[in-house]
């Protein structure tokens, strides 16, 4: 028996089954200041622990995405090791919040399994689950993968397709975001005069600035969540390979774009949930990333006067300034450029 | 009203105004550990808890520069979006160690604007000062910076110079270093056998070795400073810009330098002032710094009898040894290849 | 007399001195965290502080690789500075856990010395001690280098080469690991189900994956470990050098491997002893390094029933997969593409 991992096939799942993923990992400030250094995010709720704790947080919280980040991470070795394509996300829920010195921990449960049609492949349905060592979830979320069948031979199961939901309900988020006192969030320090009450449905920001992605950068930052899909690590077959070069992370691009949506976000400090997100088009080192986004709905949270909830469509694009916010075309297509199409609710301050 | 952020022009400064920053970023023994990273820095005190402690420090204080980049990049959004250059540095004041959980903010005054005889750029002098949640100024410099006017057309305004010192007196320098138990210093452990009185004013010092900059170190440490300068990180835009690169933070220039320089100042552990400073030629990716220093004035700190002060020409260049201490040419131009030329002082053990 | 370290020669060393080299340096969380994101490994023990400590670990303890760059790093401007080759290692061992906040100095003694037949170099041999604070000696090895005489004029001193042994005895390894508390050892965190038992002596494992370097990967990493050897940050000499590019610390490629042997030896928490390493060919950026494993031996530790070790050969290769399990050709040459061949014993639990 190989002591190496060979990974998880199709027939290796089956719906219900329970997986406990290697390695947990103790987050601590550090894992903040190398977030910031690699992708340059600005809001005060993760990078000051005064203002953080003026507003009722412990602490500077980790960034919601470098939360994901490591236990999406985790999945990885049981779940996507053979996967053909990462097909969507779901129902991704912020669930308490995570602080230095927490340690780290995924399980994944398989909710769904389906054969393709052509019979060398399937798709499988993975709820993922974040917790810390005292057992608090901190986040949880679905996503759905492509993965190769061992033997094409082998028969194919009885569907089992879970529903999922199209948009999280707002009201169910927000319970990693403690009471604000509102006295304290500083415009100034947070870099935004923009409050909830300024932002409406139908409103499109394009968020400036780019930001070019190195090699070395993204292979850092991904190995900082401990993520081991090969293909973002190894030239020497990559380079044989379909695009000849590495491919980054989709995560590192959603992260990028969050960064970048400071400009014109800046009071925009937690998110509540991901209720969808496509990578619509590849990333490559040399690459520069744009962003713009877009309100798609506002949002009242039950007994909460301090905060209102934003639903936003964040795009990213390379190498294309967002000016004309590129989207799709007529056809129904996305545009040359688009990146990812990623569709999530956010807190603000009212 | 757009909510991203279009800087400010020439027109939007009055003399008087306070200007309070965005982000406060509670820094850590990682930033000092990525600072280390980036720049390969050996100063003791900013090394070790155990070596600072011994000679009167609570622990490890941040490294000085990496306090000025953090205040500086806070200043970058409200100041120097529309810049043109940044024309020079002075009076720089470090007040108080900075250690590892203080929480940095910045707030810039500004103290002088002058539109240029072209009509359609002007200098604004201002001066920043970085404190800690507490309210201790840790840091404050002026500098001055070309922005452009919103409107070539808008009137000049009555022209302000603040008067400036060409450099600082000594003696209101070095409270932010405790007076050391100097019986604890090691020469063997920081690294070098000479102090204070082993300098003298005229000494030139080659720092011989050279260090290689890539696009990720200067893009991770800019990030850091959380410095959002555009040129600095988009080459989709600096491709067919003047150079056709991305232009690396001057700061990153001084930190290097600063770096080489433990080699003939290992000793010289604490920066007080920055008298002046100018960056005399753009430094890219691929370009390879050294550096070279000339002991400009030696003194005395009054009350103090444990350190001296030394004042400094730190000069870098790229792909050009200093064996032969490059400068300017008989035309009084800086000659090829010299990148900064930054005039300071800083504290050495007796 | 320069201020600037010349580095010492052949000439400078004498058999029994003792030099206590710069810089002591406090190690963090962030070294773990950094150390994590430019190697991607992922031992459980070394990631979290809640696993490590139901073992009988205090908390995590820092990388055993990291612990020996930092302090070989402290060592670099004393010995090695003017070495033509780092000739081999040997009787390394770890003597006690290192954790977050311990300060680490190092000293070296010179324990041997020895003039080439051409006069113009020699090889001296070094037991350097990395320790803490309060004196705990945590790590010590011998290293030989082959340095430069100042002067090829000057005589030959009496040739004293020091006994070193072949391979280390397990039973007087292993202080460095607590007792542990087997109950809590969990496969699935951990991330491998095969435990001391199931590994034999003459096994080879492939380690699959590959990783490929850039240069501001292993420059950041160099530096974090205060290595300033000047081949690995000088483009603008080593261009016009042996090789046209930086060379990268030896010290880089074997925590590669390491990270890389995780698959298939995901429960080998504990590296113990280095008997002895070959840096058979160059690593440049670009270049992708793989790995394979052999169980040289296996062996009990007395009066400890909770783990076993294993002595292992680590080979890595770089652009060249493993799966035939590269080493020597028939002339007893090393196969091309074999970049180091490492034999270290470390700890698996039972």
């Amino acid at each position: 028996m190989s002591k190496t991992n060979p990974g998880n096939f199709f027939e290796d799942f089956h719906v219900g089954q329970v997986i406990r993923h290697a390695t947990p990992r103790t987050v601590t400030s550090s894992d903040a200041t190398l977030y910031t250094a690699l992708y340059g995010s600005r809001f005060a709720v993760q990078s000051s622990d005064d203002f953080a704790h003026s507003l009722g947080y412990d602490r500077a919280p980790l960034d919601d995405l470098l939360v994901f980040h490591i236990v999406f991470g985790k999945t990885v070795p049981d779940i996507s090791l053979n996967a053909v394509a990462n097909l969507g996300y779901a129902g991704g829920r912020f669930l308490a919040p995570v602080y230095p010195g927490d340690t780290l921990s995924a399980v994944s449960e398989i909710i769904g399994k389906k054969e393709n049609s052509n019979g060398t492949t399937g798709v499988v349905y993975v709820r993922s689950t974040g917790y810390t060592a005292d057992g608090t979830e901190v986040l949880d979320y679905v996503r759905w993968v492509m993965v190769n069948k061992r033997d094409a031979a082998s028969p194919a199961p009885d569907p089992v397709v879970p529903e999922l939901p199209a948009a999280l309900d707002p009201l169910v988020l927000g319970n990693a975001a403690p009471l604000l006192d509102l006295e304290n969030w500083d415009n100034d320090l947070a870099g935004s005069p923009f409050r909830f009450d300024h932002y409406a449905k139908g409103e499109k920001i394009d968020h400036v600035d780019g930001m070019t992605v190195e090699e070395a950068e993204h292979q850092i930052a991904t190995r900082l969540y401990q993520n081991t899909a090969k293909v973002h690590f190894n030239q020497h077959t990559e380079g044989k390979g379909r695009f000849g070069k590495r491919l980054i992370y989709g995560g590192h691009v959603i992260s990028i774009a969050r960064a970048l949506s400071f400009n014109g976000l800046g009071n925009l400090f937690h998110i509540t949930g991901i209720n969808g997100g496509k990578h619509v088009a590849p990333l490559f080192a040399g690459d520069t990333v744009y962003a713009w986004s877009e309100v798609l709905a506002t949002a009242d949270l039950e007994g909460r006067t301090d905060v209102g909830a934003l639903r936003l469509r964040l795009v990213a694009t390379k190498n294309r300034p967002c000016a004309d916010f590129p989207m799709k075309s007529a056809d129904g297509k996305y545009e040359d450029g688009v990146l990812l199409d990623f569709d999530y609710w956010a807190l603000m301050p009212k």
